[in-house]
């Protein structure tokens, strides 16, 4: 069994999991990237370890049972890949904190779930899986270095050379969402002050909404939000800005500015051919994204015309899980080359 | 002739030159990291391109037939590699800007050297050539990632993974010094804002201490100075600093500090297993490196424990060289193994 760094065909599959905040997503991946078959469970946000884990060998088994059935038992996964949100560590596999699961705590996920499917298993960080998935299969397909940023309740992201992932020492690398571009900004729930996802994720945006609204009848977002400001989301602001919400608009327009500074900030580092940009609030598309390829134009040393391209992404929900199993497989190929 | 990521024996060597403010170096390099013959010629800022390409070939030749007289023609070099400041692209071989080379603008000058010695010829960014020679042979070795930064009249740095450089699509990578740490802060020749240069560079830092001093008899710095302001530069305020003045020491507190939230950008970005620090401002030492690896720790999302090491550059002043003649030798190497 030989391979190199892109995803030529391969024997065996891996199953890749999606450890979300409102589900778990499971599925069996081939080797060029397509998904054999999949599940979803519900949210893990209640669940103990024991429990967590019980469900996922329980979804992984009669994945592989169904798969045995359909192929006589070939192309039997050979791995398993976890990403989750949080602070997650590659190298040793471990959660260490995860707002998708709040009871746990440096939890030795990758061995639990790998002695339950007697599987080796690896973890790693969401977005580091999203990236990876999309680097080799979506929008930064035939790219590199592609620079993934993921936009949601926080902000993730990742960079991929050639295929695979920067991992970093710990499996920590590709936290964009808490680069500081403000070094007296305010102070972020990491330690950090000024950090990108203080301005662009799900809270920043409703907060900067919410300064510049007057939060009044006649107002889109208002509206929209039958007043109740506990209903504010991004995916609602979008909304708001397209009915002529000026107040929700300026806060993309400022929010995608803050953006375009780290992503110029990234161009900078990584010199990346293509950035792919995805998560819930990057379906704002250019309310966001506008001013931050702007911004990313107007500040970029390369200058605007080398300035990387931004994509959004293209593989939908399933990026995560797709890039947890092409990680499993690219981490059972180094061990099998080493070995 | 099979070589991988590390610095094995090779049979052959390679021309290494860094092209400086004051001077420019060159040096043949063994396959190792050896210098095998060195040569210096004068700064390079008044010449013309074709001067400095006459003046390079005509030295580079000499360096090569010296070796060639007491190696009776063996290990001699198979291609030559340059370090200069500015915005130079690996990827055409072109400096497009360099504080060094002011008259100059999209110099073809990997081509014109290559021609001149008829060697393959591959160009790269100072700093980046620095941070290879360190992260394989110097105050990196054994690490990876590596990370170096240079504190010099600028800020510049690089990224190493496994001994390889993290080029990016053009070349342009690692531009630390212009990463934004504020994003409404002062305009930086650059066309960002609040890029850690302003801060941490030697123009910063000097600014930075006369806002804080009285300037007068005294104050350590204004003696050491003899009250001229243009000779104010980072070594002075160091030894001023030495000296109890107490706004040299806070000019560089506040720089360290600064350069303490890039460390953590970079750390965040990037899970270094080591930074290597180099250039003339990272002489100051604990002045400066003391409150960045302070700041790194207090704000890196890994935590403290894990927060990357700090080391001083271990080379000297042949880093540049050292790394632009070991470049040139992973770019032949590369091709070898495509071609």
């Amino acid at each position: 069994m030989k391979r190199t760094g892109g995803g030529e065909m391969r024997e065996t599959s891996t199953i890749g999991i999606d450890i979300g905040g409102t589900a778990i997503k499971l599925g069996i991946v081939g080797a060029s990237g397509t998904v054999l078959s999949e599940a979803e469970l519900d949210s893990p946000i209640g669940l103990s370890q024991q429990e967590a884990v019980a469900e996922i060998a329980r979804a992984a088994t009669e994945l592989r049972e169904a798969l045995a059935r359909r192929t006589s038992g070939a192309g039997m996964p050979c791995a398993v890949g976890m990403g989750s949100a949080g602070l997650v560590s590659s190298e040793a596999g471990v959660v260490h904190t995860s707002p998708n699961l709040p009871r746990w705590r440096d939890v030795p996920l990758a061995a639990r779930v790998g002695r339950a499917l007697n599987l080796p298993a690896f973890l790693l960080n969401d977005a580091n899986a999203f990236t990876l998935a999309e680097a080799r299969l979506g929008a930064g397909a035939g790219a590199s270095p592609v620079v993934g940023v993921t936009l949601g309740t926080g902000v993730g992201g990742a960079i991929v050379l050639d295929g695979r992932l920067l991992d970093g020492v710990h499996g920590f690398a590709g936290e964009v969402g808490h680069m500081s571009v403000a070094y007296e900004g305010p102070l972020c729930p990491c330690g950090n002050r000024g950090c990108l996802e203080l301005y662009v994720g799900r809270r920043g945006l409703v907060a900067s909404y919410l300064r510049r609204a007057k939060w009044r009848l006649g107002e889109a977002a208002y509206e929209l939000a039958g007043g109740d400001r506990d209903a504010l989301d991004p995916r609602l602001l979008a909304a708001a800005a397209q009915r002529g919400d000026r107040a929700a608009e300026t806060a993309f327009a400022v929010a995608g500015e803050i953006l375009g500074v780290g992503l110029a900030n990234l161009a900078n580092l990584v010199d990346p051919q293509r950035f792919v940009v995805g998560g819930g609030v990057s379906r704002a598309g250019d309310l966001l994204l506008a001013p931050a390829e702007r911004a990313l134009r107007a500040r970029v040393m390369m200058g605007a015309e080398r300035a990387p391209q931004i994509r959004r992404a293209a593989l939908g929900m399933s990026a995560g899980l797709i890039g947890a199993a092409l990680y499993a497989a690219d981490r059972v190929g180094d061990e099998e080359r080493i070995g």
